[in-house]
């Protein structure tokens, strides 16, 4: 069946009540009974939740065959925990047919993709496919097509019992011995925890691992020990220099930085930006750099932020402590100098995955979003983005909260150079659809700016400030005229993928690639 | 069916897995599937969620005949929340087959007697049943037993589903138009919304009932908007000045001070009472004036508490501020002077009923408890406590906290008076369990103290010290002696009311009393 982005689901996959897209607010004001754990009571009081080993903690929480387990991914690039705990499962316990559900997976969890190909693990449910995991699935290697979601869907899927998580297993830099866990005050802090909140709330089994045992109470936490079954410590949880990557370190790059400019210059022209305005940027190098040039128009007109939300770094921060932000509502740190600054400012505050971007709960505060500013590997006429599939058809992205915030905020703008290498990034249509174009508002590249023709409003307001505006057609002209037409990817029928729409309806499918070389 | 409080539970009662108490341990490693809320989708952006009127709120939530609706009572005898909704719901809506569920209930709610009586609310589930409700139900009023339950009971039967809240009306100090709630920073504060946070997070519809409006976003929250359908905002919600009742106040009486100063010493006696200990004292006049005495013991050997738990007064807060006390894991405050404090010191936190109790939970802060101070109407030679029922068998208490408690501690203490006017408080049997004497340690009296024979351990710590004991039985015959052997109440079969054990379980029934007259 077509759905609402013109995209084709396979008809099998339309069961269970699954449906496809078919715009951005379809599921509004409907009821979910929602999902809920199966929980071990604790009535007699335990002196300690300390397993000796993250086997102990498996065998306790009865980790068996064809259960699905979860990891967050606070710590990024740096995380251990995630590879420590597949590598118990599978090497130690000799688990077969286990799924994987994350916040995201990447390099850090490369182990993964082996046990993929073995085929000990079976599903995968993640917002980010990046590295080897990537490779493996786009070569067809998991036995059941991934489910891509975003840092919404994740909670909304996790409420709608569309993925119980049998065992959680989260990474906390500390921790007391009944499981009051944080992400700070430890040896390695990722800072903020709210990625593994909501699935300490709905995870049947809940194992805090962390390297810093502290005193009880660890309080006020992040995880509360009333739901969590084992503690267990271990050497490293992660090696937090490696949270910053290289997409949330701040550009140079003189290109990236003018697009940043006209990011801030159109924000400024519309009649959002105005005192108590909210604001949100994505990780990539243009889209973080935004924060620098708002600052001028803040300080032009008189006016301040009443909260920034999502992903934080240190740029926001330092905002915040000038006094142009009155709150941080943070989900995850991009940096040290955010993990640092988070609970210091008694208004920079950690919310969790459901307050941020759950599309099934009573009102995220993505809903609350004036402006986001975020990136996309492909934007086609259509506005829809793809950050899922590079443009030779493999996994190498995330979601994330893009698709959560393009919905949910009054203006969504994409930042995007009009080219990559030899790549069009502006182009007909893009490989996968991961937020759908009715969520788009406007496009900035190096070559000009576009608006989407539903946002008539804010093509008045770009004339009104004097802000030379193109057609997408025109950038994707453009495009192909500098990089040439991209070639048609040849796919075979295999769906190695499914790309969830936040609200949960099928967005698209990513296929197999045919010829797919690994290295 | 007889428990194992030897108490006779009617078997029609023994249905839909209902079972009889079994010891306190009993549930103690079994698995329970959680129930959840049937939830509305907020996909769409709202400006805001304020209502004209609770009636509007009502509405929105879709309110009808035979609904469950909650409220929680941190305003104690100064709530206004519970009568104006059930005003409405009652005369403004004509609603029928109401079930209340409270946390407690009392004179503040006595509207809630008339309609009791007058056949439109047919359910109550709370832990307190005092005032003309009380009344009521003893009467045989109420269409259905009544069940009361502990404050760890009542967030284990909304988890268990015995208890669903279709629509919660939550009082709050303060709260934004989304719904971002809290106990503080406004015209009528209760301090802590801990009895709130539960029910917010499982009520199908949650209602903000606040007279302070501030600005969004109003966090850190108790409750967070995500659970929160509506926000309704009227004159007062509650007179903060009744918070504190004259159970609440410190009491200068020389024979309760005594009390007092003996249970100090049989802390002090035991080997818990060491660096990091923790503490709860119950809110009748001589379990609060231990924590005077307490504190000498404390400077004496040089140790300090970990952390005190419970309802909190000013006499622990300015405990914290010697520095005596490292943490408070607040659920209610008692008085003004604890609304001040909370939150002021980082350390002086608010927890949840379910944190604070939950035998269902992953391990409550109740199972964490070395010593808890508390008191009684009667204690039977088993050690079996009642707070519920009077000496005339009529409704007029509120288990609370207390069978939670005492459960979950090392060291349980009662402590009352021998004799109250012309009644004994040691007796041959309780009117109504309400706390099972296996989770009873101590008795201290004006007239002698006794230890439970099963705690030989603690009768070797007061030989020790030189602290001389009594048995109870001693204590019964004293009491008798002073006011005489009680006659026997006269029941009628009618049971009026059931008493729930805290896992669940059927702890004992109260029945109809015969002529029981009404004022």
């Amino acid at each position: 069946m077509i759905n609402a982005v013109n995209r084709e689901i396979p008809d099998e996959l339309l069961k269970n009540g699954k449906e496809v897209y078919q715009g951005k607010y379809y599921m509004d004001g409907k009821y979910i009974k929602k999902d809920s754990p199966k929980a071990c009571r604790f009535v007699k009081p335990v002196e300690s939740k300390l397993c000796k080993s993250i086997r102990e903690a498996c065998e306790r929480c009865g980790a068996h065959d064809g259960m699905t387990f979860s990891f967050h991914t606070e710590f990024r690039d740096g995380d251990y925990v995630a590879s420590m705990v597949a590598k118990v499962l599978v090497e130690e316990m000799g688990l077969k047919d286990i799924t994987v559900a994350a916040t995201s997976l990447g390099s850090a969890q490369d182990i993964i993709a082996d046990y993929i190909e073995e085929g000990k693990i079976i599903g995968v449910q993640t917002s980010g496919v990046r590295g080897r995991i990537g490779e493996v699935i786009s070569a067809g290697k998991l036995a059941t097509p991934a489910i891509i979601r975003s840092h919404g869907g994740r909670p909304r899927a996790v409420e709608a019992g569309e993925v119980h998580i049998d065992i959680a297993f989260l990474a906390a830099s500390t921790s007391d011995e009944f499981g009051n866990a944080k992400g700070v005050g430890g040896k390695n802090n990722c800072g903020n925890m709210g990625f593994a909140i909501h699935d300490a709330h709905y995870a049947d089994h809940t194992v805090i691992i962390t390297d810093t045992l502290v005193d009880f109470p660890n309080m006020p936490s992040s995880i509360s020990a009333i739901d969590v079954d084992c503690v267990c410590v271990v050497e490293n949880i992660g090696d937090a220099k490696k949270i910053s990557t290289k997409e949330a370190r701040m550009t140079e790059n003189p290109r990236e930085l003018m697009m940043a400019e006209d990011v801030a210059r159109i924000i400024a022209a519309t009649p959002y930006f105005k005192d108590g305005f909210s604001f949100q940027t994505g990780v990539g190098g243009p889209s973080l750099a935004v924060n620098r040039f708002l600052e001028g128009h803040m300080t032009d007109k008189g006016i301040k932020m009443k909260f920034a939300l999502g992903g934080t770094s240190s740029s926001i921060c330092k905002l915040q402590d000038k006094g142009l932000v009155e709150y941080i509502l943070d989900t995850q740190d991009f940096d040290q100098g955010a993990i640092d600054h988070l609970f210091k400012n008694p208004k920079h505050l950690e919310i969790s995955l459901s307050e941020y971007a759950n599309p099934g709960n009573k009102g995220a505060y993505v809903n609350m979003l004036d402006f986001v500013v975020l990136s996309a590997l492909e934007i086609d006429t259509d506005f829809n983005v793809n950050v899922i599939t590079g443009s030779d058809g493999v996994l190498r992205g995330a979601p994330g909260g893009h698709p959560d915030t393009a919905a949910g905020s009054k203006c969504c703008i994409i930042v995007t150079p009009l080219t990559r290498g030899r790549m069009a990034t502006v182009c007909d249509r893009v490989v996968t659809v991961t937020t759908p174009g009715d969520c788009v508002d406007v496009l900035v590249t190096d070559y000009g700016i576009a608006v989407n023709p539903l946002r008539k409003d804010l093509e008045e307001c770009l004339d009104s400030a004097g802000i030379s505006r193109v057609t997408i057609e025109y950038l994707k002209d453009k495009a192909y005229s500098l990089v040439g037409t991209p070639d048609k990817l040849e796919w075979e029928d295999k769906v190695v993928a499914i790309v969830e729409a936040r609200d949960g309806t099928l967005l698209d499918v990513v296929k197999k690639i045919k010829p797919l070389v690994l290295d």
